[in-house]
């Protein structure tokens, strides 16, 4: 069975875990404590970052490529179009959420609220909390853009774009960072990819210390 | 003609121009000031970065969605092998250059010698500059281990993992901060590399106020 060394509110981790439900691939979930570097860690993966894939005997790492490789190989049912256009913007905004969401959101609030607890490196920065929390508000905003022209955000089929969105949606959303309210539409599009089978694993999750509040798992918040 | 919004050192948009050249796909060079954020620019990207390839009627940005874009479109010659396995260790790599060398590398020594004067943000930061300047030997010891298995970066063919870590290097290069005595095995691929016709326009790039190094354009450095 493919196993899959993550940290349960990694956002690139899930994005993998969903990848990976929605092709019904079974894999057995291994929590790594990444940022300790254990040897046995390092030596599969020099990167010194989670997700690592065991999978059909080889050891993956980096999500955008684990993602690609999991296509390829199982592609039903699909998370990428066919046109080379189409898949341009599915990656485009793969890139968007995992580099631009990524260093100005979820690292910001995510790092600050959890991480320095876990890892002991002491009290939040204010700062960055702050910027994280006012970023988060004009990308809700560039998503509602377009899910006004799209059913799904790159097209009008659900893709890895959206499980990219979704990953970083759902950590924040388990610390309460993500306004609801601010668009009704990007609510609409997080109640249709919550609800999906996939993303039951991410709904149990739970970190010792910060219990989630009780609208994460709810598919009516 | 295709048409290319960039900046000279940006190793994102070398990763671009390398991947055109390469595939002989005519193209203008448009220089780009992204840091002054102007409105036509944010219009056509709105995450505010280059690359910008303006191409078959379409406006396409994020570097590594754009060389896949290009790779299918224009498949030879190719850049990406076709096993599943060695596409993902091609991805895998160029994720390594552009996330983690670009994080703790380039933009600590690019940055601080080169974008804060042209961008009038004050002094280099010296424990950047440092800390850049550590990590590079680190980096360079890891391409030694993986030359040693392999004639490319990838495998035994030149891909797109080897024309980002070109792009890297080449950008740090040209203000003078690859030491290529560290390892024969990265100066004579890199040798090969910059050997290329494809890498040319990247070796006259000249940007004012920072004249690149004699051996930045000589073949035999």
């Amino acid at each position: 069975m493919a196993r899959l060394f993550h940290a349960p509110l990694s956002p690139f981790c899930r994005k993998v875990r969903l990848s990976l439900a929605e092709k019904k691939i079974e894999c057995e979930l291994v929590e790594e404590r990444y940022w300790e570097q254990d040897p046995d860690f390092m030596r599969r993966n020099p990167a010194g970052k989670v997700p690592i894939l065991k999978i059909d005997g080889k050891i993956l790492t980096e999500s955008a490529a684990i993602c690609e490789y999991l296509e390829e190989l199982h592609p039903e049912p699909s998370l990428m179009p066919k046109s080379p256009e189409a898949r341009h913007e599915v990656r485009r905004l793969v890139g968007w959420f995992d580099d631009k969401f990524h260093s100005e959101v979820t690292s910001k609030l995510l790092n600050e609220r959890v991480y320095r607890k876990l890892q002991g490196t002491g009290y939040p920065d204010s700062s960055n909390v702050k910027a994280g929390s006012k970023a988060i508000k004009y990308h809700l905003d560039y998503m509602a853009w377009l899910l006004d022209h799209r059913r799904w955000l790159a097209g009008d089929h659900m893709t890895l774009a959206d499980f990219a969105a979704a990953a970083h949606l759902s950590s924040l959303d388990y610390i309460s960072d993500v306004d609801w309210n601010r668009s009704e539409a990007v609510k609409d599009w997080y109640a249709k990819i919550k609800s999906r089978p996939a993303f039951r694993s991410l709904l149990a999750d739970q970190i010792p210390g910060f219990p989630p509040p009780a609208h994460y798992a709810d598919l009516d918040f």
